[in-house]
């Protein structure tokens, strides 16, 4: 039994930003998240391909998550190459040139309660 | 270690349409959804089987997946063979003739404020 | 690449039922749910060991689940051989005689809204 | 086939502790959890290195899980070698001497009416 620190390729089939939001701060604001954790001792370099129901995927987005720290991205902020649009399905596959640990988590205030929904991505590689 | 992009073969054990809404537009209303992620360059097709309770399972419900593609499926609007009843316990298993990913989420606005869940499904082959 | 249709060997963290409920109805009763799918053309028999804080092990709690066919299970109706207690943390662990597949939900309406949380159990044998 | 009781080592990427609640008790204070499950015959000594994004990682934290018992352990309790604060994104880290089970999570009650999200961890060492 050996232990690793993660997975270098990972897919999320679920994505989604709610168009609105009833929270008016950063916090509140409805978004849909990637959690990135790497535990090595290298910096690792994150590639994000972004795919839709209806045209060419978009990306890669690309992302440093520092040796030993996590990076909780939003794709709300993503925007180079170009930002992804909201109130639209999504998926998506995260490639890292070192072993990361990746999480999906989504919090939406299009009501005036917030929800959260939160699933480990899927390991590609192993 | 290999990389592939998916599994052939998932499962949901969990299954459930709320039966009614609060949302009174199609993102806000009640719904089960399955996302599948089709990363190759293939295009996919998906057979669904859904099982119930106390009943011989339905299906398979059939859609394809265009190569480098997502589709996200609402349970709600399936018809061929037959619809799948709401306020029902149901589970579901997925069969593709290429490897995708798949995610299972609800949205539930029975009361005033929306919920959410989401898993990534069981991959069945590997 | 070898299909099964599940594992005989599932644990589950998490464990909490809500020890009240704005919902008036079963299905907006908070609730603490085991779904169960057997895909197999064999009856499963299924035994839940549920774990706490501060006391031995209850169980185990024996259902059968009929071939191809889902049961979701709510601990909340589990009685024989002693119900579970609520606003008490547990943890249970599932195993049957044939591969199944289990996931775990909580609906949870002790406030005016209604939460969800599931996620897919995880599998100790394969 | 062999059976495990889990896994020595587990990653949670998402981390996040709401900074407030509009639940009035403990049991309704929005907090992040880390469920484990012992279901060894054996105690379990737990280590839990918490990550950030802009500093050094904290811990160990340090906790026993009795044989055949389990423990769910609140970020918002850690205060030793120090407090977790609020507000921020973190990731974790779980390394067991024994085989254990873990699942992640959180109550949010910063809006009038709660949100849960629950996923299994990932397991490192397999």
């Amino acid at each position: 039994m050996s232990e690793t620190i993660g997975r270098r390729c990972w897919a999320i089939a679920e994505g989604y930003i709610p168009p609105s939001s009833t929270g008016t701060t950063r916090e509140l604001t409805s978004h849909e998240t990637l959690c990135i954790l790497n535990a090595t001792e290298t910096a690792a370099r994150v590639e994000i391909t972004v795919y839709f129901a209806d045209r060419a995927p978009a990306g890669p987005y690309i992302f440093d998550v520092d040796a030993r720290r996590t990076r909780h991205l939003r794709f709300n902020d993503f925007d180079d190459p170009e930002p992804i649009p909201t109130g639209t399905d999504f998926a998506s596959i995260v490639r890292a040139n070192v072993p990361v640990v990746v999480q999906h988590t989504r919090l939406d205030t299009r009501q005036p309660a917030l929800a959260l929904l939160s699933t480990m991505a899927f390991p590609l590689d192993g």
